[in-house]
């Protein structure tokens, strides 16, 4: 998915909302137990009841992989429905990963070759050539040698589809006052650091940055940075960030949020009906982003 | 495997050689393309031959992954065969995982409940909670709630098995120059920072540190923020750093040291001789090191 479409699909739905697929099959209802792929059967309900409310789901490859061999297909499966049933949908490998060049290599082969998803986080502390495999940019021609390794050439997939990064730049978690704002010698703090170099190896067009909620008032300094980047956001709901001081700071013309919430939703109810209340919480949420959209 | 045990099969075998299983299979001979798992094939042969000059090995889960589910079940059975038939040798799933703590709580229980390897290599970038739920201290008296959330209770492995957090300080790639070496204000730089920030999460006996040898001189400063540490040091081989000198700055009392090679060995030779191959080029590594342990 481009910028434009994903502006176009945010301004056409009133909501700049991620649904967070972090499938623990501990929280889940118990009636999908006897189901045969009840983590699928889980995010198909989730999806079909929130879709109308949000622009991109967001599956944390951590609860699949917990899941084996069948937490892996639960995760393929999601991402085909995504894409068969709800194309405009932006969906979000949350990996973390990142490694020397030769092996983001690989993960690239497989989160844009085989499963084709839109975007993939990555950890930014192995630098240039750990990110870059995985940018892959609809300025470069097709058939370039950087097109040619990123995809899967067997697999024929993910040849038209636009590839984007999201870089961990300023984490939601306590752990992330641990290094991230660290300031060198030149007051710039190590997420600045990141972002600003980052800008070097992709563009608006296929780079976006991780940026929790929990600290709205350093969204200005992301914007000096950063001032047309879209941001992922994740921190709103369970982790307590505010979604007012996210888009006061953080809201850019183009929009240029997509805010994440992941168990405030999902897990909102534990009954038969949890579908339909995460749908209400999702409506909920994407109402209060119509407000601020209107209001900027 | 605890430190002690570590030391001891070095000390044995008179090798501190890692070998990286880092199986593609677009480099593995081609008469193993045949086989039911290639992957697996490949792997028992590279183990079979190179395991009486090695006390480590390193599968990179980026290359199982990119085969999808096929791949993940190589990895399980290259991890268990290790297990069963090699139950000194020491298994570092490189994954460079990391994530907010409720996740990094999944990774831990995929790898270090379900797989039950030695250790993980994590990336240090979100900090403390992202970190501490792979610390599983041999001091944490069984039954406490660390050791239960971090081991799936329903495997019931992994309870008497010691487990590593294998931390990344200072990569062997060229991207290591972008963020790891930038100094903060009182002149440390990141990877010291990593290093010393760690020591409070855990200690000698639970954690370890990625530290590349292609700059070997910066061992000195390693061990003056990590003196005992024993870091795990790729860059050997394909990468061109070079062994005499890591051992001359890193190398302590308790060796300290696990040189990992990859490609230089296990893709030495493309014919069906490939593992005797193999084997010559880790017994070579292993000679040149039992010659740098008895110089010390």
């Amino acid at each position: 998915m481009t910028r434009q479409e994903l502006i176009d699909n945010i301004r056409r739905k009133q909501s700049f909302l991620c649904v967070g697929l972090d499938t623990d099959l501990q929280k889940v209802p118990e009636h999908l137990l006897t189901e045969e792929d009840p983590i699928f059967a889980f995010n198909k309900a989730i999806i079909d009841a929130t879709a109308p409310y949000c622009v991109a789901y967001k599956p944390n490859l951590a609860f699949y992989e917990a899941f084996g061999v069948k937490g892996l297909m639960a995760f393929e499966k999601t991402v085909k429905y995504l894409k068969q049933h709800y194309p405009d949908q932006f969906i979000i490998a949350d990996a973390k990963r990142g490694d020397i060049g030769n092996t983001s290599k690989m993960y690239a082969r497989t989160f844009f070759g085989e499963y084709d998803v839109d975007a993939l986080t990555v950890a930014p502390y192995m630098g240039e050539d750990s990110v870059t495999p995985f940018i892959d940019s609809p300025q470069t021609p097709s058939g370039s040698p950087l097109k040619g390794e990123n995809c899967s050439p067997s697999s024929g997939e993910g040849r038209g589809r636009n590839h984007w990064v999201i870089l961990l730049a300023l984490t939601s978690n306590k752990g992330s006052l641990d290094f991230q704002l660290t300031e060198d010698k030149n007051g710039e703090r190590l997420f600045e650091k990141v972002i600003r170099k980052s800008r070097e190896w992709g563009n608006d067009e296929n780079l976006m940055y991780v940026v929790g909620a929990t600290r709205g008032e350093l969204f200005q300094d992301i914007r000096r940075v950063a001032p047309k980047a879209f941001l992922l956001v994740p921190g709103i709901g369970a982790q307590g960030g505010s979604l007012e001081e996210v888009c006061r700071y953080g809201m850019i013309e183009d929009i240029g949020l997509l805010v994440n919430s992941s168990r405030a939703i999902i897990y909102a109810d534990k009954s038969e009906n949890f579908a339909q209340v995460a749908a209400e919480k999702a409506k909920e949420v994407a109402l209060q982003m119509a407000e601020l959209l209107n209001s900027k």
